[in-house]
């Protein structure tokens, strides 16, 4: 079954618990409006892409794991949509969880999206029970404190901060939990993974600013200008547009030069080389060359 | 070791990763200043309470779940304390952490309390590895969908509700985790102690209503009257408030009954007895005998 199959199976699978009986209806459409339709699903992607070469042995496990790293992925869009942090009305080209459900029902939705995460991961370990700690760790590695997206989003609320680390929690550290949860749900060694999920979290968020500062909202769903705007740090705000292109394409291939030796090394190369093609637009890529 | 001290030493523990290196300072300010000092800590006292009760062989599982129960309960506090739901500047006799540290980082400290409580569960299941999925499920229900906690507060946004169902959401679904939890942390079936959660729970819903209608703000900590003012449903509007303390006490003797055949039966009736009695001032107990 292709990987985006499994995907969007995985997380409605995740999200049938919030449709049982007896759950207050605007939440749990809250919930699926944050979730359906996805974006690029480029965590969960690149999940279940590790989880094949390192062999995966439970199919169920690493599923779980991806759609576990995409709901709290959702749940941090809705949290940062809100009106404190980047007040957004539109996200992924429709009206945001706070425009179209109100501030309260966005912060309760964000929360019940990390509940429902960790839920996913409990009822699909039965299989191999010894994985689920690590597993479990991993994820809450890449989204909470210390260095996880929500201490990411924190370091705005600092007078001082570096761009380097503010990204590494704000966006690399899911993706490091990304192809780190994937070779734990297969059994493998969390750990010459990370690298991976560094580099791809980086060059994800260089592409995102390349795309706030030189795109425009309708291609991208979302408001555009919004780093210079809110006087956030960003990649092309200190490297220039040029720069930072330059610095995604090094990244890209920082990335697959650090795949680990394992059985599917040469399937995942030309997954990560696919899941970057698609970051920016190919006349901006190109426009460094 | 007394309960209070277990608590509070797997508390610190619990937050402990978010003091490692590399964290945004002021977040970990912000969650110290969530779960230090403490309120009563009933759902934990209950936590222990019935572990012991169950036969404790591990305590620091008891522990945890204690643990991960309280950063659950402080994390709804800091989230219901916003200015989108109660606006509340105070809360335990202290500036609310919306009001300390501001909206932002009062959304961001209650993500990153609900994962650490996830944290703490996969920290200490090691002796009791077949312990930790009803562990983690068991605490899920009781914050997540489609009935815990953030389904309670979402029941205040939708134009219908049944005061029962929304209480039981709201409140009686985390006491109902803490019993259950502690059961399975001690290796017992969770099922028996949900009767004793739930009435706990809802005498601890009623006593809220009490005491919001019928003290003042510098007894409890916290601004009253607000549930008429923000015409939410409560047990006073419904019963009066006579009713409503009869009701309370209907209910803790409900909870003393309901503890099921266990070694340690008689010593958890006393604490129930005693966490009971601290529930609402005595005159006011004592006003409708």
């Amino acid at each position: 079954m292709p990987h985006q199959e499994r995907i969007e199976r995985a997380l409605r699978a995740g999200l049938a618990t919030s449709l049982q009986r007896g759950h207050p209806p605007k939440l749990a459409a809250a919930m699926q409006h944050a979730v359906f339709p996805g974006g690029a699903r480029i965590r969960p992607t690149l999940t279940l892409a590790v989880a094949m070469a390192c062999g995966e042995d439970d199919a169920g496990l690493s599923e779980a794991a991806a759609a576990a790293i995409e709901l709290l992925h959702c749940a941090s869009l809705v949290h940062d949509d809100l009106p404190c942090f980047d007040a957004a009305d539109t996200r992924r080209g429709r009206p945001s969880v706070q425009r179209a459900f109100g501030e309260r029902l966005a912060v309760l939705a964000g929360d019940a999206l990390i509940v429902a995460a960790f839920e996913v991961l409990a009822c699909n370990s039965k299989r191999h029970l010894s994985r689920l700690p690590v597993l479990l760790k991993t994820v809450c590695r890449g989204v909470g404190m210390p260095m996880g997206i929500v201490a990411g989003q924190a370091w705005e609320c600092e007078p001082q901060l570096s761009l380097r680390e503010y990204q590494q929690a704000k966006t690399g550290s899911l993706f490091a939990s990304a192809t780190m949860a994937a070779a734990a749900a297969a059994g493998a060694d969390p750990g010459p993974w990370r690298a991976l999920g560094d580099c791809m979290g980086e060059a994800f968020q260089v592409a995102d600013d390349i795309l706030d500062a030189a795109s425009d909202a309708s291609k991208i769903g979302k408001p555009v200008g919004r780093d210079v705007a809110l006087g956030r740090p960003s990649a092309v705000r200190e490297l220039g547009l040029h720069g930072a292109i330059r610095r995604l394409n090094l990244l890209v291939a920082e990335a697959i030069d650090s795949v680990p030796v394992c059985s599917g090394a040469d399937g995942l190369r030309a997954v990560i080389a696919m899941e970057a093609s698609r970051l920016i637009p190919r006349e901006l890529a190109d426009s460094v060359l």
